[in-house]
């Protein structure tokens, strides 16, 4: 595709924080930039939860790659899916035959999906939350959820129906049971007429002993406290044993539920394997301290894919600010490179970690000091506010928002794809 | 579902305008009414072609058929597809075993889907637009042949991508062939490196001598003016004789084109076969002066399924006015029958013809007088802004308007569904 140039090629795999952080750090080198992603989309993943829980649509949160870098001339977005890196011969197969993509410099930033750990089996049954089609999905199956309660004539039933587990107290898990019940007492209360919605279980498993882990202590105990006040069941050391269609056991105890999510846990991009470099369990590369990999220095990883450690010895978290960070260092590293100067280690600069839990109820830590409530509720919207990308989503999330935040209703129940059969429409 | 009880039922087949109509006219009535949908949403199907076309989100024009209803409280929304009509039994089957539905009186408002005429080979090439679903799917395509036409390498497949074709020339025809110029030339302009949008072919064929047939000639004229300013190839008297992946055909002539969508045809739903009654050629129900059918007057027929004929001996045109007149119209005969007096005859109020063309363009027709132009795309635009249900879809729709008309940019420009092979991960 790129032809023979004499400008040095950099290839970008995925459009996630750290790709894009890295094509907008080359905005003004003379290399020649292509980046690849699966998707036509960036999407803004902490938002991501929103769009399942029908407070967002999917296109408040993603965006164009194209568009979001339609002014850096010297960047071509290639939509197609990179099947294979090889190292040694310097180039990418994508799924189109015979264009293979030579590079002088790649950055891997492919990301990860929710894994299952050995229970591949659990993954129709529980679904995970990491693009915007699994957004979808998750939406599905709780509107129609009520819908079939709704049609049941079966008290048994019915109560299985309106009972969601949501599997993994990290901030997905959290974000996710902390939504449902507000949106099932209050936006779907006067909708149905068989179904009391008010009734819903929320049912939080968490394997370890408290849920965001990753936070203080502290922390924890008010986002377990907030959820509960919310009317969302918390359970802590409670690993899940198995998952059928209308229940999830933990251990021996059987929990009636036809629908679960699954928030427990990521796996790497398989892209990981083809470099050839060792990766922990996650499936996640042991970078170098400038973000390389072990004997080829023009290859970098950045974002989810990368396993970077602090100076404390802590990983860096997989969260956004670290794939942005870890993206733009890359880049930069790229042009030290091409300069003939040494690269720099990367230093991950923590801003402060947040997590919200419901309406009204969030927390942050900022290592010094801690922020619960309503204020760290509305510095998290700020914050994703003003880092949502491009002016138009914004103004979009800060109206839907607004609406929701007032009357309590979740304007986008929309339940697409449901049954397509073309031979009777009986609208 | 609807058990015995002492109140009359009115089941209601189809939750459009026709259907909507009719259950908001039994609002104060002691009668019990179930409303049966096969989706959960009511679609604002004038602005579907702005979803296909990228300036909506599906959930701007949709509204959940519960929300809608949710203060009328006699009146349940059943999510369910309807597979047959017992006249004789007076009951309704649906696609969840052993739940006939019962009923005293009918209203079947089942509407129509667009058809190929014998064709139907080509519906996979040519995706018409009648549900969300299609106005995903059409958003798609448009899209992602610009991602195919960049990535390729031969001249001639490179125009072949960038040539749209619509078959068509009636209301949804003239929309969709009208936006995408402006979309191509200036909202995807600077996205693309290796392709220019600005050469992209938009070609509308209609098989009669004009298109917009159903509106005055002087009003067809100035629509095909406004098409061929805004940049498309409009060919009447063209019928198309052939559709191929890269090719449409009309007579023995070739146009290479790898983008076809199809305005070109309506079919009534099937369901109207079950009522044993006369149909026309397109499935319509011949509906008494009532809008009742022959032999059953606890049936009525409201909606696309109904053929309804004026006092001058023409169609009443397949629009929402009509199908909201109608609705309402067999509800309140229902009404009749209930207190044991005569039904009326339908009669239908035309309060004007809206069709748009493009940006600042568009024709109304008030039979004594005619608009054109800007004039009329603003009234277009606050019409279709005051008719939407919903508040919150109203603001959100506001907003995405104002910022495409400001911009030139469409907003939701996601792709989705493309490519879902678990396996790799390039974001």
């Amino acid at each position: 595709m790129t032809g023979n140039r004499a400008r040095p090629r950099v290839v970008i795999i995925g459009g996630g924080f750290g790709g894009l952080a890295a094509a907008k750090a080359l905005r003004k080198s003379p290399l020649d930039v292509t980046l690849i992603d699966r998707t036509n989309h960036h999407l803004f993943q902490p938002l991501l939860y929103q769009v399942a829980t029908a407070a967002l649509a999917p296109s408040d949160i993603t965006a164009p790659i194209r568009w979001i870098l339609r002014r850096q001339r010297n960047v071509k977005v290639l939509l197609a899916e990179v099947t294979a890196i090889d190292v040694e011969m310097k180039r990418v197969t994508i799924d189109i035959p015979n264009t293979d993509i030579p590079y002088d410099y790649l950055i891997v930033a492919s990301g990860s999906r929710h894994a299952y750990f050995g229970h591949s089996a659990w993954e129709a049954l529980a679904p995970g939350l990491k693009e915007i089609e699994d957004a979808a999905e998750i939406r599905r199956r709780f509107l129609l959820a009520f819908e079939r309660a709704e049609k049941s004539t079966d008290a048994a039933e019915r109560a299985a129906l309106m009972t969601f587990v949501i599997v993994g107290g990290g901030p997905t898990g959290v974000e996710l049971s902390g939504a449902f019940p507000t949106i099932a007492s209050r936006a779907l209360y006067s909708d149905f007429r068989n179904i009391d919605t008010r009734k819903t279980r929320v049912i939080l498993l968490e394997g370890g002993p408290r849920v965001l882990p990753s936070f203080p202590e502290k922390l924890s105990r008010v986002a377990h406290r907030n959820l509960e006040e919310l009317g969302v069941e918390v359970r802590t050391n409670s690993i899940v044993t198995g998952i059928e269609a209308d229940a999830v056991y933990v251990g021996e105890a059987r929990i009636p539920a036809c629908t679960v999510f699954w928030a427990a846990g990521n796996a790497a991009s398989p892209l990981g394997r083809s470099l050839n470099v060792p990766l922990d369990s996650a499936g996640r590369v042991l970078v170098k301290e400038d973000l390389s990999i072990p004997g080829h220095p023009e290859v970098f990883v950045a974002g989810d894919l990368a396993l970077v450690t602090r100076e404390d010895g802590r990983p860096v978290p997989g969260v956004c600010p670290a794939a942005n960070q870890e993206g733009a260092t890359a880049a930069r590293n790229i042009l030290q490179l091409e300069k003939g100067r040494p690269t720099s280690k990367f230093r991950y600069r923590n801003k402060g970690d947040l997590a919200t839990i419901g309406r009204s109820r969030a927390i942050a830590d900022f290592g010094k000091f801690t922020v619960t409530g309503r204020i760290a509720w509305l510095l998290w919207l700020f914050v994703h506010i003003m880092y949502l990308v491009g002016f138009r989503n914004r103004v979009s999330v800060f109206v839907e928002w607004a609406y929701s935040y007032i009357t309590y209703q979740h304007g986008t129940r929309l339940i697409t794809n449901v049954d397509r059969r073309e031979s009777q429409t009986s609208r």
